[in-house]
């Protein structure tokens, strides 16, 4: 057996002593809960980080996944290592120099909250089995009365993984008055069938362990523990990517790890889990398991977009939703249905499916921080402070069984007062990122010409996509016109960084699938500047461009234009210019090789309608006007679908 | 609750009563074990289907998975379904009309072979845990003892899926002299670390039920029921893909089936589950689950290419490796790492990962059967009847370890008395392909001219590895001259398929993801024609194929035709003629567009060495010996690395 070192955990395994810094409140009134019954006394426990500002303007609500507690981060030096020191801490992306963290342990848990374990004041006796099913809006219901006797009634941000991510998007279609920001990491509008499935044979295994009694084990030698430990088996198994097991435990898979567990110990992935089971055992309670997978598998704000949508519609933060490529237990897919949700109501959203092998317990690891991370600094840097803007801002309106005011805070003995903020690091909204850095797409080296003509195509006030949107410098440059709603498309995750540090709204999208996250006439011009010669799909991402916008502006290299045609007439070789067209025929990105007059006959072929056509010689900074097609190195069509747009 | 119509497992889940049909043997010597420990009586229950040719050469063994039994098929109309009903019978895919099939129960299991649940003499009480460690290898070798005491020297082929493929695998590198041909479904070299982790926790529900007894639990009034449930329910999540899932529970997800379990009842897909465990316990043996699911843990041909290439050498047989896109539990990969090892072995084997959302049970299921059942059916066919061929008729060596001859067969009390085989459809080899109909990547829509000097270039007895293969028409031509090895790559399954029924060796694989099966000047030549202009990679794939063959054959259009330059220069359009350039601009397969002297000079730049160019003028069938770049429309290059190859 080799040694047990490869036992830490993404999901910290910490002791079941109590925590240092650990607060708690008693609700002032019971709580009803939504699937039926009252708990008649609720106390929270909680941890704060950081410093509320006079403004009380600065509140970040980070949310535990299930297996997680209030111990966020580390207080100090010589704390406990918290379930998110990667992401919370002075200077960090959470970074508590500026803003005020508080976390409370879930209701339902084990860690201070009451839950199954708490005395039920009926009997004297812990609750166990006669714990209510509780739902993630009771959870959130218990978090907001808890603000509320804290004497905050605005949230600056809500935070959270998983089940944390299913209480963030609670958070947002519940109380929209309440929330500005919305990071919703690794999550899902509910859970996949085969996410039910490893909870509901976890349940199983805990409630016919025969040391279950019910679940009134408090008072025998032994609880469910094989039960449990086997529930923290599976659910291990699901947190990891194939690829990060193999990488972790492929080289010596009949080695087991020498760890002093009752469970098989012939192979290393084994012995691993087996150690995860039974550190498991000493911490959690089996009631509070079942009580909380429950609420999870419970969970649904809809499985079709039109559900999805309604759902969504009250929302009125703006929202930053990352998934991670490896994830199997919440897939990505599942995030980008949220998308989707958000953009068919206008909601400001930015979206990135990070590359990752670390699994769903991706959004836990250092390993992505400068990608993740980096976007939820961006984003927090970004969000304006004051009130959550009025129902109807962007398209959402309030149903009415909604709260849309920020919640009542009275002061009472709870309330926290403010102090004056430290000096944080404050981060200019958009450093860096002045003029993009021309990449393999831009035409011109110095500067994006046809930015200019495009922008000047663009009234003002109008809603403007922009497709391959790069780091975002279009956007930026129509942001200082008075435009409805910009969003821009890119795949890079960089470049999507970028766009977050500016402040834009960006979805990560494959042009090449299609724009399925946007609806039919959703915005008013849709731009595609050079990059339809590296498109496969032409004619599916120019129909998909008519589909969305009203208008679309699209701007393309002429291999028409003389030089060019000379190369291939007089030389015998394939035509290469400067721009995006400096590449060689075997390693460029340009798949597409068309001309002027062909994608005029495309046109025509497809009954779309050229509205404008602005033809560039871009070497002499000439506009043409005759023989466009041999003259013109470049040219901007403005086309629209013939039936005459519903609005000009 | 609705009604649980729904229940069809594709795992048949039948009765515990005896089934008809079985035959058992007992093997007449005892069984020494490969983890140590003799079995001094071994039963081996087995059931057999269609007639024994007289040349006893139509054999072929069937293994089955972990769940399964010798029941493979139904034996008459009013028999009950067998675990492989869909492609084993009369006029299937296992064709019982032409072949002898037979099936036996695992060592290990609960169905009538041997197992923990079978009296252990030395004691007159069931085995329980003294049941020893048994491994794949134990098991083949029962069965092959099994077939010597029943007369049978040499199997047509032997196949399975999952850890019957293990079996499948073991049988051709251990006893390479009694195998013809090899189906390989959804297995691997060994299981993932994942798979494994699967494992241990349904072995950990079992062994620490406390109705295990210690493994002697058959006098008692219940085994380990619960444990062996959840294990069940566990591995019947890793067989279905999570598309699978959300297709059969997504729609109605809260509303539980009306069925009698014990368990959890508040998901659809929960009361499945439970289903499935409860009606697993009532036909088989918790011992014989962790015996076999050890057993498959245990199997391991090798982590590494190195390791698995020693592992097949050898290996004398065909192959066809299947596998499935949606298969998480035994991912394609691992079939590839299978077929890479093969390849570095110079063995003929085919390989296809077939589109599927079936997951890991697709191969029991009906959905792609016109896929991998027409293959198997093809293969079947024309693997050739007789003696395999001796060690080193390709290039593996037998090692001495391992039993290189067919094994012997002493006439019996017990042995088969083969009977005239019944007049089955014998399907001719090369049914239905006479000539390929052009397809997207032909240039003349009558006749590949092409090929016929291709053909030419290729001297006999030179190997030759085809890229982008098609249906095979190229390789069958090339099959009659007296060519050492023809190996086809293909995208497509149904031209995979295609290339099957003429009974030429293909692999699957996307040219743009590199060559990886194969390995540095392992071909005299590599051919790849009228497909360079549509692949993304030029350089790379260039490279791979100059690094896998000594000498390349690239065939390409040319741009620079006069007629296509005229296009551009005088007309203003990207240039468009027959054949593979017949396509618009916007959806031609074409991404790369370069002329003769473009090709040229890239081989120059590149370091290439250009030792034959034929250029074409193909509407005037006529070669074109001046002014190529102008006048040909096509061009065939023969190239190779500039240092001398090794062997010219």
């Amino acid at each position: 057996m080799v040694s047990s070192t490869i036992f830490e955990s993404s999901d910290a395994v910490r002791s079941a002593k109590p925590l240092r810094y650990v607060q708690s409140l008693q609700l002032a009134e019971p709580l009803a809960l939504e699937k039926g019954g009252t708990l008649p006394r609720v106390t929270v426990a909680y941890e704060t980080y950081g410093r509320l500002s006079a403004a009380r303007d600065n509140v970040i609500l980070v949310c535990h996944a299930i297996s997680g507690d209030s111990h966020v981060a580390k207080h100090d030096a010589a704390d406990d290592p918290g379930w998110w020191d990667v992401v919370v801490g002075p200077g960090k992306a959470i970074n508590t120099d500026r803003f005020f963290v508080i976390c409370p342990n879930l209701l339902g848990g084990c860690r201070g909250t009451t839950g199954p374990c708490s005395e039920n004041p009926e009997t004297g006796k812990p609750y166990g089995r006669d714990f209510p099913t509780v739902t993630i809006g009771d959870m959130v219901a218990v978090q907001r009365r808890l603000l509320s006797q804290l004497g905050i009634s605005q949230l600056l941000a809500v935070a959270g993984g998983s089940l944390g991510g299913h209480q963030a998007l609670t958070w947002a279609t519940r109380h929209p008055g309440s929330v500005r920001g919305v990071i919703a990491l690794a999550t899902s509008p509910r859970l996949t069938s085969q996410a039910i499935a490893f909870d509901v044979v976890g349940r199983n295994a805990i409630l016919h362990d025969p040391h279950f009694h019910g679940g009134q084990y408090y008072d025998q030698p032994h609880g469910p523990d094989v039960g449990l430990a086997l529930a923290r088996m599976i659910g291990h198994i699901t947190y990891l990517s194939p690829e990060s097991m193999q990488e972790k435990f492929e080289a010596d898979r009949l080695h087991p790890r020498d760890v002093a567990i009752e469970f098989e110990k012939k192979f290393s992935v084994g012995t691993y889990l087996g150690y995860q089971g039974a550190k498991f055992v000493e911490r959690f309670d089996a009631n509070s398991y079942v009580t909380l997978s429950l609420a999870m598998d419970l969970f649904d704000l809809g499985g079709t977009p039109e559900v999805l949508s309604a759902a969504f519609r009250p929302a009125r933060a703006r929202w930053l939703v990352i998934s991670f490529t490896s994830d199997w237990l919440f897939p990505p897919d599942q995030s980008r249905d949220l998308v989707n949700a958000l953009v068919a109501n206008n909601a400001p959203v930015t979206y990135c499916n990070v590359q990752s092998a670390g699994g769903h317990d991706a959004f836990l690891l250092p390993d992505e921080l400068d990608i993740y991370g980096e976007m939820i600094r961006a984003f927090l840097v970004n969000l304006p402070a004051g009130q959550v803007p009025a129902a109807g801002a962007h398209a959402g309106e309030a149903a009415a069984s909604h709260s849309t005011t920020p919640f009542e805070a009275p002061p009472s003995a709870n309330s926290l007062q403010p102090v004056p903020a430290a000096p944080g690091i404050v981060q200019p909204a958009s450093a860096g990122f002045a003029e993009e850095h021309p990449g393999p797409t831009s035409i011109f080296h110095q500067h994006r010409l046809d930015y200019d003509r495009i922008v000047e195509l663009i009234p003002p006030e109008a809603s403007v996509l922009d497709l391959g949107c790069g780091s975002g410098t279009l956007l930026a440059r129509l942001r200082q016109g008075n435009h409805r709603r910009l969003v821009g498309v890119e795949l890079d995750e960089r470049k999507i960084l970028n766009c977050v540090s500016r402040g834009l709204d960006v979805i990560q999208e494959d042009l090449n699938k299609g724009l399925g996250a946007f609806g039919t006439q959703e915005f008013d011009y849709v731009i595609l500047s050079q990059t339809l010669q590296a498109v496969f799909d032409v004619e599916g991402v120019l129909l998909e461009m008519l589909r969305v916008g009203r208008r679309c502006i699209v701007s393309i290299p002429n291999f028409g234009y003389r030089p060019l045609r000379r190369m291939l007439a007089d030389d015998g070789r394939a035509p290469k210019s400067g721009g995006v067209l400096r590449y060689e025929w075997y390693n460029t990105p340009n798949i597409r090789f068309f001309t002027i007059a062909d994608f005029e006959d495309f046109c025509l072929s497809k009954s779309l309608r050229v509205d404008r056509r602005i033809a560039l010689d871009t070497e002499k900074h000439a506009e043409i006007f005759e023989e466009a097609n041999l003259d013109a190195d470049m040219a901007i069509f403005v086309i629209s679908q013939n039936q005459p747009a519903t609005r000009s």
